[in-house]
């Protein structure tokens, strides 16, 4: 008799083995009892007949609470009602641990504070525990994808020296005798000093928003992956970010079909996740949005309504690049082709996700940086290191960023990014 | 004629490829000109002769300084003498950007306080691309052993709601109308609730000491990998740190041959991180530090000297398990068989470099955690929610943690941590 796992079962069919969770659910009916187990890597139903028991034994699955641990000895049947297409013939149980109270989770609907006040509890739900197994998928094919196409991962810092554009999205703490420290808003800029030793990095670790935004899209703390690359031009930019987003998509719906389904998501949407994806230039998305209804002006950014109604146009991501160079940040190059405009690109994810990537070609010239970091009322100085990488060795590079939660919250179909995250950090929340 | 990289460039022997990078030195001989070309990917030196050049591509040549960025054209060539194997017979050359000035980091020797200043150029030196390089596999084989293993990657938050064990370690800053918040210094508790999920989780982020060391093993801001697993024993916890430890050298091994040629790391002795490694208990560790000299009492924990001295004994990593309670943290489970030990392990690398991973069995029970609480004088509301997770289905579990900067610098053999990370904070430094 061997100790394996739920997702380990179907090599099992016939035999008994013995099984290490948790009590997911229980009901019984007479001298049967059928236990919902789970124990981390799926769920199994596991049917106890009193007769297969001893006294004690039928006296312990009694006693069971909801999230009670237990171990539990059965035979493994083809069922083709259940899910994982297996259940159970309970042969013995053994309980780990059973609080004297019930489980504070219950059937009945929590309100969101109640749930995430009980954070450490609430990730055992079984949506949650899709999400998070979602998430991991999107993670490794980020690094399967980088590694396969020679990224380095370069961890870019979170305590920066100074407050670039301004302190009232920064936290700011005390750092010993140097004055004051800010947690990082992106790694991008350190990036760039990486590729110009490794060619093409990646970094892919937390950022800080201290924005006073309480929307369904904003958490204070969240991941975020930045890749960056030398000698590549915006094209290219483009072409990576298109392979990396089909990829993870398509390795979701390899690795995680059982998730989806709890999740209740619509695969046949993702399944049409493919390139190319549509693209059009900022001016282009301006004259369809008028098209459409809006009075957006030609040298507006697109706000978060405009991202909604343009993306439920289209049932693949919509790459918009050339964005009016006012509304962009200091070193995206601009369009040689019209330098009113920068060579940038937005990607939008379908459905009304809005923006899950954004990402540019980099000014490359030291003087043309220059002349930005001021138009942009920057201190140079805080640049000194940054435009030091344009004095020596500049080369042609692009690169672009995605936020983690934002991905997470469109591949697995949900409301808010809250439950995007094991312990969400928002205005009102630090806490578990 | 092909654009590739040097890391491919034995795919093209005796073709004629293009290569996009930067001039690492150069030397010249009359109507010879020796470039040493990198590009992130690898060196090769490209060998023109001024026969084969148009005199404004010689005349460009002339023109370069080290890390001029370029372009190059040339017929690979294999030559034994070359650490890569071939070089390169020059064709083309293309300026990309030529600085006004010399590079900065030039031959002579540097300080470190000058090395750090530019260490957004510094990272170009052969040995730092190296070092990142090795850092970049250790990453890799971390995330590749722990997903063959069934681990989900679990992000702990950055930002925790108090300061638990005292603030003179940790970094505080305002948290909108919160009061304070603070950077983590580990994300093992929270783990602990991931895993009541997930079964097995790691989690792998930067973590924060507000300590005012300075010595050549700590740094502010460092990257720590948490591995959690349920229903693990000391046992199983000491096995994982052992194939992983294993694992990582050997990737190291056979990705960064060159890489540690540049480091000068004597290879030999990585060759022999082979299980099983070498295991003590605390007990016989301090008979043998006595043995050898020292003084250590026997409720002591180990200081760094007596790590030094235990490690030069044996080439393997050896673990010292059961450690006096009195000496290590409220969350470890004490050892039935010694109430006033503990299930815990460090793990020693070989040749002086100390600790590289901490771990314990951690307390399951209610009762007993609360009392450590208390008899740490912790503030048991704080430990709410982590209370939790013992009061609903608790199991056995066992985790452990390596911080990453460490573990790169025995690799490759370094001094000082603060080569090992690309923008080091330290006491004294927060920029670049």
């Amino acid at each position: 008799m061997e100790t394996t796992t739920v997702s380990q079962i179907s090599q099992h069919s016939g035999q008994e083995i013995t099984l290490q969770g948790w009590c997911y659910n229980f009901r019984s009916s007479g001298k049967i009892f059928f236990l919902q187990f789970r124990d981390g890597s799926g769920r199994v139903q596991v049917v106890f007949s009193k007769a297969d028991l001893s006294d004690e034994q039928w006296e312990a699955l009694q006693s069971l609470r909801i999230e009670s641990s237990v171990k539990v000895t059965g035979l493994v049947k083809a069922d083709t009602r259940a899910p994982s297409g297996f259940e159970l013939e309970g042969k013995g149980i053994e309980v780990v641990q059973v609080a004297p109270e019930d489980y504070p989770i219950g059937k009945k609907e929590h309100g969101p504070d109640f749930l995430l006040d009980n954070r450490h509890l609430w990730l055992r739900s079984e949506k949650q525990w899709a999400i998070l197994r979602v998430r991991d998928t999107i993670i490794r094919a980020t690094y399967d994808y980088f590694h396969e196409n020679s990224f380095i991962k370069f961890d870019s810092p979170i305590l920066t020296p100074s407050a670039c554009e301004g302190t009232t999205e920064l936290f700011a703490m005390d750092y010993f005798d140097l004055g004051q420290a800010y947690l990082t808003q992106s790694g991008q800029l350190y990036l760039e000093a990486g590729i110009m030793s490794l060619g093409k990095c990646f970094d892919f670790g937390p950022v800080f928003r201290a924005e006073k935004s309480k929307t369904r899209r904003h958490l204070t703390e969240f991941w975020m992956m930045d890749a960056e690359a030398a000698y590549a031009t915006h094209e290219d930019n483009l072409k990576t970010q298109e392979e990396l987003v089909v990829r993870i998509v398509s390795e979701v719906l390899k690795q995680n079909q059982s998730e989806l389904k709890i999740l209740e998501r619509d695969v046949s949407v993702l399944e049409k996740i493919q390139a190319p994806f549509v693209r059009m230039t900022h001016a282009e998305a301006i004259a369809k949005l008028r098209e459409l209804g809006s009075d957006i002006g030609d040298l507006d950014d697109l706000g978060g309504d405009d991202e909604t109604i343009l993306t439920k146009q289209y049932d693949r991501p919509i790459f918009i690049e050339k964005y009016p160079a006012a509304v962009k940040a200091f070193y995206m190059k601009r369009d040689p082709a019209d330098p009113t405009r920068v060579l940038n690109n937005d990607l939008l994810a379908p459905e009304g996700y809005g923006e899950i990537i954004g990402g540019s070609q980099r000014e490359d010239d030291y003087d043309e940086l220059l002349k930005r970091i001021n138009e942009h009322h920057l201190d140079p100085k805080d640049f000194d290191w940054y435009l030091d990488l344009r004095r020596y060795g500049s080369v042609p590079h692009s690169g672009f960023g995605y936020g983690l939660e934002r991905l997470v919250a469109w591949i697995c179909g949900l409301e808010h990014v809250r439950e995007t995250i094991p312990f969400p950090r928002l205005i009102n929340r630090k806490s578990p």
